[in-house]
C-alpha cells in the first residue's frame, strides 16, 4: 500500500475555515438580540453558541434550530446500482437526526420540523421510487421523535446544486417545559458523571472521508468488510434519533447538567462546554464495524480518528454521579445502548482520553467568538 | 431576432413537478400533527398549505419556517467582475426576505432568524470581502425586522453544491401577539379590497429567467437598460422586507382578512386562498424597468408575465374597504407604495386582470393536496 494516509482535511472539510465564519457571524448575530424586546420576548443569552436557540415568548421557552444533512446523501446515490434501494427514507432519518438531535440538548422537546429539499433540478423529484422513500422515512422518523412536520421547502436549484443531487436540511422548533428542563451547562460541575449514547455507525458526521476512502477501495462502497457487509451499505446506517432518550430521562425524573451531540469534531465535541474542565474517559463504547474498517483502511490513528468520528459515541450527557445508573436505564428504555464512561474534573479545558493516552486540549475545539 | 421567446419552463423551472412533490408530502406531514399532544401544544390546521406553519404551545402561538433563496446569488457571482462589488449584501436582504415576507402572512411577527449557508467547499468563506458583505448585510436585515439572528449553520457541501456557489436559505420563528392577529383567510369575503404593495424589482423569483436571458443578450449582464442601468445591477434590487409594513398596519388596528407573498406564481398567487372568490384587478402598479426589460426582451406575453413575476407587486393585502386607506397610509409610513388595486367577489376562483384582458383560472395553481 502506498498511498499516504487520509485525513480529514484532505478529504475537504476544513473546520478551522469554517469555525472562523461561524465566529465572525456570531459576534453580529449578538447585536440582533435586542430586538426581541419588541415582541416581549427574552434571549436565553447562555443559548447563543450552544447548539439550539432558545428565546422566552410570553413565558414559553421556545428553541429553534436549522441543521444540514451534509453529504450523506452521495453515499446513497452511489450505492443504489449496488444496492437496488434509494436508501432515501434513512437519509431522511439522518437529515431530521441532525436538526432534533442538537435541540434536545439544550433541554427541548422538538415539537415541529421542516423539511429543506434542494435539488439540482426538477427532475429530482420525477424519481419516484426515490420521492417516495423520502417522504416515508422523513414522516417515520417524525413519528419516532414524536413531532409535527409542518412544511417545508422544495426548490430546484439548477447552477447552485449540482445536478442530479440535493441538498438536504431540517429545521425544527422546540419547547422546553418544564423551564427546568434548560439544559445549559451552568449546573456542570467536577465530580459529575458522562454518560455516552451509543452510536449507530458513521451517522453523518465523517461522511467525506468515508467517500474519499470508497474511492481508493478497489471494490469501492461495495468492498466487504470483516462483518460482511458492503462498506457502503453500512456507511448508510442512519444515525440513532435521540429525543426518546431524553424523553425517558425526563419521565424518570433526571435533568442532566449539560449534553453534547456528536458530530464533526467527534469527541473533541466533549469538551463543548466554555467551563474550565477536564473530561476524563475511561471506558471507550465498542466501535462500529464500519468505523473501525475506516479507522483501519484510511490509516487513521487514534487522535484523528477520536478527533473527526464518532467512535461510537454519538451523544454525550453529563450529570451527577448518582443519577448516572438513571440515565442508562432510561436509554435503554428506548432502546439506546449507555456507558458510564468519563467524569468531569477541574482543570484545564481538555478531553483525556485515557484507555488511548490522549488528550484534545482547548485549542483544539473553536466554536465561540 | 431569431430565437424563440423565453419562457419560465425553458429557464429549467417546472413548477408542475415540484407542486405534485409538494402535494405528496403534505399528505404524509398531515398525518404527523396528532404528535403535538404530547407536547400540550395544538395545530392551527388552518395553517397547513398556508405559507408558515402555525402551534399553539401553551397559549402562545407559534410560526415557523424554513425559505430558500434561489438562484439569485449566481447573478452576484456574475455580475461581481463587472460591478466591482460583491452584492452579498443584498443578497442577505433577499434570503430573509423570502423567509420573513412569508411569515408575516398568517400575523406572524418574526422574533428570529437562523442562517442556512451551505458552500460548495470550505475556500467560499476565505473570501473575506463577500463573507463581510454577507454578515453585513444579514444582521441589517434583521435590523430593519427587527429579529434576533439566533445561529445558523455554515456547512461546505462539496459534491452537493457546486464549487464556488452558495445555497443559502433562512429559517425563522415569529409569534402572533395577539392571537386576534392570526390570518389564514376565515374571515376573506366578498367585497374586500386588494391592496398590492411595492416589490423593488424582480425580488427573488424569476431569477432563472433572468439568468437565461442574460445569456441570451449581447453584452450579458451588463447590458443597458432604458434608464441606463446594467440589467444584472438592476436585478439584484434586493427584496423589499414587509415585515415593517404589517407592524405599521397593526399598529394602525388593522388586520387584513388574508394576505399573499407574490413569489414563484406571479399574479396567480393572488388567487391562493382555497376559497370560492374570484380577484378582480382593476389597477396595475408600475411596472419595475428591470421586469418590463425583461418582458420586451425574453418577449413574454403579458400571461407569461403576470403569470411567473411579480410585476410590481410584491406582496397582497385583502382586507375590508374601509380599512383600505389606512393600509395603504400604515404602507407608505413604513416607506412602501401601496394601491387599492382590485376587489374580491364571489365567483369562480380565478384571478382577472382587467386592464390586461387576462383571466388565471384556479387550476393554474395547485398548491394543496
Amino acid at each position: 500500500m502506498t498511498q499516504p494516509p487520509l485525513d480529514y482535511q484532505s478529504a475537504g472539510v476544513d473546520y478551522h475555515r469554517i469555525d472562523q465564519l461561524k465566529i465572525r457571524a456570531q459576534q453580529a448575530a449578538r447585536g440582533t438580540a435586542r430586538h426581541l424586546g419588541a415582541h416581549a420576548a427574552t434571549e436565553i443569552g447562555a443559548s447563543r453558541g450552544e447548539s439550539a436557540y432558545v428565546v422566552d415568548v410570553g413565558g414559553v421557552l421556545v428553541a429553534s434550530i436549522v441543521e444540514c444533512l451534509g453529504t450523506k446523501a452521495l453515499v446513497a446515490d452511489a450505492m443504489r446500482p449496488i444496492s437496488g434501494r434509494t436508501h432515501y427514507d434513512t437519509i431522511a432519518q439522518d437529515t431530521i437526526a441532525m436538526a432534533v438531535n442538537d435541540l434536545v440538548t439544550v433541554g427541548a422537546a422538538p415539537v415541529s420540523v421542516h423539511a429543506y429539499w434542494a435539488a439540482g433540478s426538477s427532475d429530482w423529484f420525477n424519481d419516484v421510487a426515490r420521492m417516495e422513500d423520502l417522504v416515508r422515512g422523513w414522516k417515520a422518523a417524525c413519528d419516532v421523535c414524536e413531532v409535527s412536520w409542518g412544511g417545508g421547502e422544495t426548490p430546484a436549484l439548477a447552477g447552485v446544486v449540482q445536478p442530479g443531487s440535493i441538498d438536504l436540511a431540517c429545521a425544527s422548533v422546540g419547547i422546553i417545559n418544564p423551564r427546568e428542563r434548560l439544559t445549559l451547562g451552568h449546573n456542570l460541575a467536577a465530580g459529575d458523571a458522562i454518560v455516552l449514547l451509543a452510536a449507530s455507525g458513521i451517522h453523518a458526521n465523517g461522511v467525506s472521508l468515508g467517500r474519499k476512502l470508497a474511492e481508493r477501495l478497489p471494490e469501492g462502497y461495495a468492498t466487504r468488510m470483516g462483518d460482511g457487509r458492503a462498506f457502503g451499505e453500512a456507511l448508510l446506517d442512519p444515525t440513532v434519533l435521540y429525543p426518546p432518550v431524553l424523553k425517558a430521562l425526563w419521565a424518570a425524573g433526571v435533568i442532566p447538567h449539560y449534553t453534547v451531540n456528536v458530530t464533526g469534531h467527534g469527541w473533541r465535541k466533549l469538551m463543548r462546554h466554555p467551563g474550565d474542565f477536564t473530561y476524563r474517559m475511561q471506558t471507550l463504547p465498542p466501535v462500529p464495524a464500519v468505523l473501525a474498517f475506516m479507522q483501519g483502511e484510511a490509516r487513521l490513528d487514534a487522535r484523528e480518528a477520536y478527533g473527526s468520528l464518532n467512535m461510537g459515541a454519538g451523544f454525550a450527557m453529563f450529570l451527577p454521579q448518582n443519577q448516572a445508573a438513571a440515565a442508562i436505564a432510561a436509554a435503554r428504555s428506548a432502546g439506546v445502548h449507555a456507558w458510564n464512561a468519563g467524569v468531569v474534573e477541574a482543570g484545564p479545558r481538555q478531553v483525556v482520553i485515557e484507555p488511548l493516552d490522549l488528550v484534545f486540549t482547548a485549542d483544539e475545539l473553536q466554536l465561540r467568538a
